[in-house]
């Protein structure tokens, strides 16, 4: 994960929590959304181990809101998403694919229902605002498109019920999967998710303001001392070994949400509206030709990923590799990959040419997470 | 300009001049527009004087492209901005303030009409992509909106005019500032503006896709040699003393093109098309409360600014500061920052709170190069 120094801007935004992630000795970043997002704290092979049976607090204020209000805020939002939102109840959240008239995708966001008039979208790396504004005034809806200063804070990890619900009750406990509620903090309500980045369970805050950002995490901090609480990030193997997509790595504009793998969280056919409807109809009842898989690469670790890596068989390029590194508990590098049909059985035996050669890899079907074969 | 390591992913892009770049030891990087942007060669001092006296070529890949084409291209880029195109002539470079329909900024480019139904939109740090894919979706207009892989090569500095002329032609000497023309490398056709981000001259080449990266990167190092020519980029100090403003720093979406002194490139009335032109009519006007000047900052060289510096006077607030660096030339501080009116007159004394304390300063109304007061 070596890498070159970030300069210092007003452009790269902080976080309400940008100090205590500091003091927290994060020691890379990335940048995201135009704001800082720590990538790792103390290795990112310590800070994966120490997810999977701990608790972490994540600085991922860089999941910036969208927020829709107004009339025709839902009818706004099903315009955005092939995903069908017409028995979306307020208190939930949804997967959101997000995409263009050409069913290309723009943002992979988590939708959540506010109230009938009300949502936020709570984006991946792209400045999907600009598109919402957009077409809001294009097509003269009457709604509000706005970015307010909400700022997630992910707490992630098996410890992570018992942490929230020592500092926002025990009522916490029975969230469900995927829905929120809303919890006080020094008297100030909040948006709790039961969501997050990772395989390990936990929640999304939703801070609002500044000021509550660092009593917030210090209350958490303090709360937690002997569940072995402390500063974390999205993970780069946890999510390569439980297939979570990047937005921008593993997938961009040139990419329908059928090929992401996302085909489930669409319902093109229901999803009167969606600008992308006419064009993914074909794609959802055909299928794609090339589908994000998981793939094992064999030998030693390999480098940090920076472009593509050419996925080889038989002389031929069938597929690409977005997302890489060492895996101790799968004891192999794991990979995402956008692989054509012809190689995407599981099991394939495949090449990759990596920036320390050629090496044999192996395509799957299932996330590594879900084969449970860790070591 | 000391900062924290930047992780290595796919999401952060790399450019067709990458390679070179990395060759030459940037030693610190930005991330704009999704995409990696050197900040840093040997020193911010060194790197400032250099260009000051040679010539030095930039990666600014990060300012991608938008091209707009088709039946209603002139008037959907119309409608993107408050200043009047409806002279522009293909051929022509145009600083373009750009605006939603509250009269705020989504970015600052520069456009190049190429054709009368083609053009480029240059753009900084926003996906101003998405916006105006989304207004060419709800108008229904007759439009292909998209990124071509053109990546600019900024050529800046006093020997720029030599050296593009032993590699492009004598005849790239009488391209007028923010003209452009036609030139050929290795048999293929490429833009070549009289622009850049300096105040010190040059042009920008965009360059179509990643193949001449390289080959162009080298043939002009190579015909530079004795013109002291090395790789460079924006400089922090240079661009400052210039009042060259950052988006996303100096001004975000919060600010009307007046606010950012931009007025000049402002014909609001004639504008007829801009989708922020009623909320712009009444500022246009009667001006803003609020306007961007140059600051001189008293005192020891401030540190690197990450997020902004209030303005203090009479025990209010009366601005921000959001660029600041020491720069050895004018031998003070010097900064951009957003004053309110009543503070704003050429000489006014105030003082800024930076994070190494209270420092008194000077607001000036003409940026620090034009007042040519270099030590």
């Amino acid at each position: 994960m070596q890498g070159p120094l970030l300069a210092a801007s007003r452009r790269i935004r902080k976080t309400p929590f940008s100090r205590r992630v500091q003091e927290a000795d994060a020691k890379v970043y990335t940048v995201y959304n135009h704001m800082l997002l720590p990538s790792v704290f103390e290795s990112v092979e310590e800070d994966c181990k120490h997810l999977k049976n701990h608790v972490q607090l994540w600085d991922v204020s860089c999941e910036r809101q969208v927020e829709i209000k107004g009339p025709d805020a839902a009818r706004l939002t099903q315009m955005l998403t092939p995903r069908d939102l017409s028995k979306m109840n307020a208190g939930v959240c949804f997967y959101t694919p997000m995409v263009d008239e050409t069913g290309g995708m723009l943002n992979d966001p988590v939708t959540l229902k506010l109230a009938e008039d009300r949502y936020w979208v709570s984006v991946a790396d792209s400045d999907l605002l600009f598109w919402i504004k957009g077409l809001a005034y294009g097509l003269h809806l009457e709604v509000d498109v706005d970015e307010p200063d909400v700022s997630p804070l992910a707490i992630q990890g098996p410890k992570a019920d018992e942490l929230v619900a020592r500092v926002f009750g025990e009522s916490t406990r029975s969230i469900r999967f995927f829905r929120f509620a809303m919890v006080e903090f020094e008297g100030k309500e909040l948006v709790l998710a039961r969501s997050g980045y990772s395989k390990q369970g936990g929640f999304e805050l939703y801070v609002d303001g500044t000021e509550l950002g660092e009593p917030i995490w210090d209350a958490l901090m303090s709360a937690g001392e002997d569940l072995n609480v402390r500063a974390g990030c999205p993970n780069l193997i946890e999510r390569i070994e439980g297939q979570l997509l990047s937005y921008g790595s593993d997938m961009t504009r040139n990419n329908t949400p059928h090929e992401c793998g996302l085909g489930k969280f669409c319902q093109t056919q229901d999803a009167f509206g969606c600008v992308g409807r006419d064009a993914l109809l074909r794609v959802a009842v055909e299928g794609p030709v090339r589908q994000i898989r998981s793939i094992a690469i064999d030998g030693e670790p390999v480098p940090a990923i920076d472009e593509l890596w050419p996925i080889i068989a038989g002389g031929k390029q069938v597929g690409t590799v977005s997302s890489a590194v060492y895996s101790p508990d799968y004891r192999t590098n794991v990979a995402i990959g956008m692989v054509r049909m012809t190689h995407w059985d599981d099991g394939t035996r495949v090449h990759v040419d990596t920036p320390h050669g050629i090496r044999s890899a192996t395509v799957w079907e299932t996330p590594f997470f879900n084969q449970g074969k860790a070591a």
